[in-house]
């Protein structure tokens, strides 16, 4: 099928001017026949600010651009987002570039959610957040359709979901103890991301505040696998409950080896992305993180946690930074996962959705339908 | 949780009397606060009968027993079946015995489909059809509140829905080609059940009438596995299009061997039963038989599609003789198979229900909301 292009030149010029907001829309001239809804995909530029300077093992950054879609079909709108922390290869020109090429007008019903996301995915080879904001806002129109949220849709009790993690920006011991003082009573489990010289300070800086749980991503930091398996020994000590990617993503047997005889749960990361790494992950990992942004969406993050429960393997799911689209969409599975690291919204200044929240630490999904949130 | 004798011992009586309806209720004292609904479940007996004797490897029977469960939430009412053909080992009284532990009434909500068939998965080890009977009736309530069909819902397309396979039963040359004139007009793909003496009789006889594609099911039928892939590229020249079960599912290995070398897809039938199945068979199979009353129900058999299909293998689905409550709930991931088998209610007399239909081969599944039945 030809792909036409659905913008208008002068729509162009406003496509990286964040705000106010430049909805681009597909071509309004249906094909349809008189009567039938077609989908209109729109989508702008977003700039999301955020409270802290966000830093991890290799770089820090004081914004993350994202990009905000709407799919709208008999006059109901679904939200989605495409998050674009810079590690990851997309940009907003990339994502915008890809949204240009996605033609829903081909396809009869939201309902039709394999078939529109295959093609979808057969785009291009990655792009996978641009495909995660087309997956989110489908899920959203469909759960509007039906009236339910999706942890309804999928069977979870919402009752059940846990308690979010909190990261505790690295920075100096006294700066670190500071945060700590101010975020530790409010959240049930912090996550530091470490990997640096300096990790054993940085753990010791937070448990002088609080004894509060604290998840360890490591961020493919540690080179040597009888030093990680030190570390994470010494970690459990401290009260560490789970590691995410000790090594390089290019490491799977050296990791094997520190997974076999870690006392924690040990979760890829950087060596996960799609429902086709879960098999070849047994065995290497206790479980994986499941992210929209990298798995292309709701669709294939709710296929990859019945796959890993499936193979006997732990479930986590994440975020980048991202507003209460995004995050509120992830959260529709946090009922059914080991651990959710779900604070990428808590992080920004200028959210723009009112989704799941936070309450005591504990993720609070609404009983919205579809991804459950409502424009602020 | 403890649990309550829900028969009325007068009820006994009436179990094993498949006509006229003998609903066997919970007790109706429900402990909910007055107003939140509450799940109730009621079952019954009934016997299929079948249009022609039914023979395969190792028996033939000219009745099927089964269970009708219905669950009632809030004025509207799920409709479930399980079905026990006699070699797996359920029969109406342990299916019955079953129900009667089920307790809905601990759950706020049907659609607290993880966690309610997580608890009726756990009553006992096996009693697979009982908890589909369950997992069905939860299905059609679930989908009828949503107001959607469950293809819809798991965002398949009904327009794909395959043509279902149509058994022709064993018997002599002459029968046999007799029946196939009969049926095959009706049909684009027949179904040969063989893996006993006189196989290749069988589909001359059937080829001396029609050139319609052909799925063989041997039944664990062949004991060697030269003869077994001799038998397969035999059939291959016959025009067969995929076998299932070649030979004893204790024999996993020879089934590799096979495989590997077979011209024909290779389905694992009585080699496959539930959702931890599926990895293991990988390599061995190149695709499995998905059947409801094996793998518990419909959530299950979705977990094992999209698993399957993750792993590059090939799935069908497939039925016992059943009414077309069952068939309907199975017919509703079709659209996404390889192959469908769903002739059960074609082979009765008795149905009382009317769902997915088969017209001029093809499966057409209705639009009504849930499994997509109603009552005849």
């Amino acid at each position: 099928m030809e792909r036409r292009n659905f913008l208008k030149a002068s729509a162009l010029a406003a496509m990286t001017t964040a705000l106010p907001m430049n909805l681009l829309a597909q071509s309004s001239k249906s094909k349809s026949p008189a009567g039938s809804g077609k989908m209109k995909l729109t989508f702008r530029t977003y700039d999301l600010q955020l409270r802290h300077v966000f830093t991890i093992a290799n770089s820090s950054r004081t914004t993350t651009p994202v990009v905000l879609t709407e799919i709208e079909y008999d006059g109901i709108t679904g939200y989605g987002e495409a998050s674009m922390p810079p590690y990851l290869g997309e940009t907003q020109a990339s994502v915008i570039e890809f949204l240009k090429k996605v033609n829903l007008e081909q396809f009869a019903s939201p309902f039709e959610l394999e078939d529109i996301l295959a093609y979808v995915d057969k785009i291009t080879e990655n792009n996978t957040a641009a495909k995660a904001s087309i997956d989110i806002a489908l899920h959203d129109l469909v759960g509007k359709i039906m009236g339910q949220p999706w942890h309804k849709i999928w069977g979870l009790n919402k009752a059940l979901a846990p308690s979010t993690t909190f990261t505790i920006g690295i920075d100096t011991p006294e700066v670190v103890k500071q945060k700590t003082r101010e975020d530790a009573p409010k959240y049930n489990i912090l996550k530091v991301k470490l990997g640096r010289p300096g990790d054993k300070e940085m753990i010791e800086a937070i448990r002088s505040v609080t004894d509060k749980p604290i998840a360890v991503d490591a961020n493919q930091g540690w080179t040597d696998k009888h030093y990680a398996l030190d570390m994470i020994y010494w970690l459990q000590e401290k009260g560490i409950v789970m590691v995410e990617q000790p090594m390089s993503k290019h490491r799977l047997d050296d990791t094997a080896w520190v997974t076999e005889r870690s006392p924690l749960p040990i979760f890829a990361d950087e060596s996960f992305q799609r429902l086709t790494d879960v098999a070849k992950l047994k065995g290497a990992f206790t479980g994986v993180n499941i992210k929209l942004m990298k798995c292309t969406g709701m669709r294939e993050a709710w296929k990859i946690l019945n796959m890993a429960r499936a193979l006997n393997m732990k479930v986590m799911i994440g975020c980048m930074t991202e507003t209460s689209c995004a995050i509120s969409a992830a959260s529709q599975i946090s009922p059914a996962v080991d651990f959710a690291d779900l604070d990428g919204n808590l992080l920004i200044s200028n959210d723009i959705y009112k989704g799941t929240t936070v309450e005591k630490g504990v993720l609070m999904l609404s009983d919205l339908p579809g991804i459950g949130i409502k424009k602020v």
